[in-house]
């Protein structure tokens, strides 16, 4: 694997995933320190984005205090966080029902948002999140609230979670059982959809051209990007080979190794 | 509506759905009995074939009594007991993990067949019925098993379930779920699907050409019957409007609004 020296020299802004690319589970990628001190010594801003569903952005502030770097919590955004953002901005008053962990329910409530599951008949949203308590009785509450016409969001669609035992049935999976039930898709906020890296550029006030994707996979951080018009680069230390990323029709704008490679590069293009 | 005057006298043996064609939730269609004497009195056969998995086969038994009408156990088939008796006679020797009701349960181990739901680790197949005590739990043990290579059977397909409150997630909505999480496509027992119909053939001893199915859904009992190459019957009693019967690219043999008038039908053909 070589990784392409081009020079990465336009970026002032950077979103980043974080499984895959900063950590995969327990382990460490190498070069992450070596990368938060290239971006902080460069005054490139970044956020951290996430689909999982599950942890709150302090988690992820917690983690990497940690490991020897500080970041701030609006430097992280989380599927949830930006499903909250996106419902706070256009539907203030809604009454929503949540299939979802408590890191859901309090993003939703922090934004200010109503969340109704002890009266599910008066929700006007259904708000679906990866749900390790999930039940039928929740399943058909959703059902039959998103066949009476409430709006169907999800917060991500990732078909897998990656549990100790091995991957278990990610969000995406429940929002596939809900739209064979009712007929109606979900709104996604999470990758590849948009929202959320909107979310991430009006954050960083970056623009399109100055803004470039970090991430492991192909089908969430690289086309999700590329839709956006965003650069994108792919670290294969996450869940894509080398041989997945040379024959998939999804092509990055740059590859490296790591995120340890990607300092490296950064480093050059912008001393 | 005009029932088509077609001769049903070649029809010796019938395949008959029972929800939309005998009753409807409460209601009991007009002309069930009638039915029922016609079928006697002319000697034909038949089997009352159903793809809900929450109920056992007596239970249908003991509805028809209530209303008059005396059957046989064995005149009945549910998606459970055909999905048993397909194992008992492919993997007799299966170990199954069941997401499912104790209508499924009974009728996998009354076939003799091994339900390790106590140790899902050892299990070599994963069965699928509407379980309306599913919970996360459950899908994730069936998603590793299927991810490490356990057969995926599904006793039916249907998307949605008449619950009291409304159309809630049927077994074809759990299916889903597994499918998106696991990349692998069930073994479907239940109608459209031709192994429920083919055992209710075997049990009547009928041959295509004298066995006509009885339904009211296009998209399972006709789809289903045609695949076969059997007679099709569409009564306009339950789901399928005839607006929706005039527009569908899947064209019944006969149509008829209901069970009372196909029993007419048949007396004017036998008699």
């Amino acid at each position: 694997m070589s990784s392409t020296p081009i020079p990465l020299a336009h970026i002032r802004h950077l979103i980043v995933d974080m499984d895959g690319v900063l950590w995969r589970g327990p382990q460490v990628m190498p070069g992450l320190q070596d990368f938060f001190a290239v971006v902080r010594a460069h005054s490139l801003r970044f956020v951290l984005a996430t689909n999982n569903a599950t942890k709150p952005a302090r988690a992820y502030v917690d983690r990497l205090a940690e490991l020897g770097v500080s970041i701030r919590e609006d430097e992280v955004i989380t599927s949830p966080q930006a499903t909250a953002a996106f419902l706070a901005a256009q539907s203030p008053e809604a009454r929503i029902f949540v299939i979802g962990e408590r890191g859901l329910i309090e993003a939703l409530e922090s934004a200010g948002l109503r969340v109704v599951n002890d009266t599910p008949e008066t929700a006007t949203h259904v708000v679906v999140g990866l749900d390790r308590g999930l039940s039928y009785t929740k399943l058909a509450e959703a059902c039959l609230l998103i066949r009476r016409g409430a709006a169907f969001i999800g917060t991500n669609p990732d078909l897998t979670f990656p549990s100790e035992r091995g991957l278990t049935p990610g969000n995406g999976a429940i929002l596939a059982a809900l739209q064979a039930a009712t007929g109606v898709a979900p709104l996604v906020i999470g990758k590849p959809e948009p929202e959320m890296f909107r979310q991430a550029l009006r954050r960083l006030g970056g623009t399109l051209s100055d803004t470039a994707v970090i991430g492991d996979r192909l089908d969430t951080d690289v086309l999700g990007g590329q839709r956006l018009g965003l650069t994108t680069i792919l670290v294969l230390s996450g869940v894509t080979t080398e041989h997945e990323a040379q024959h998939s029709s999804i092509r990055p704008d740059y590859t490296f190794e790591h995120i340890g490679a990607v300092a490296e590069a950064l480093r050059r293009a912008l001393s």
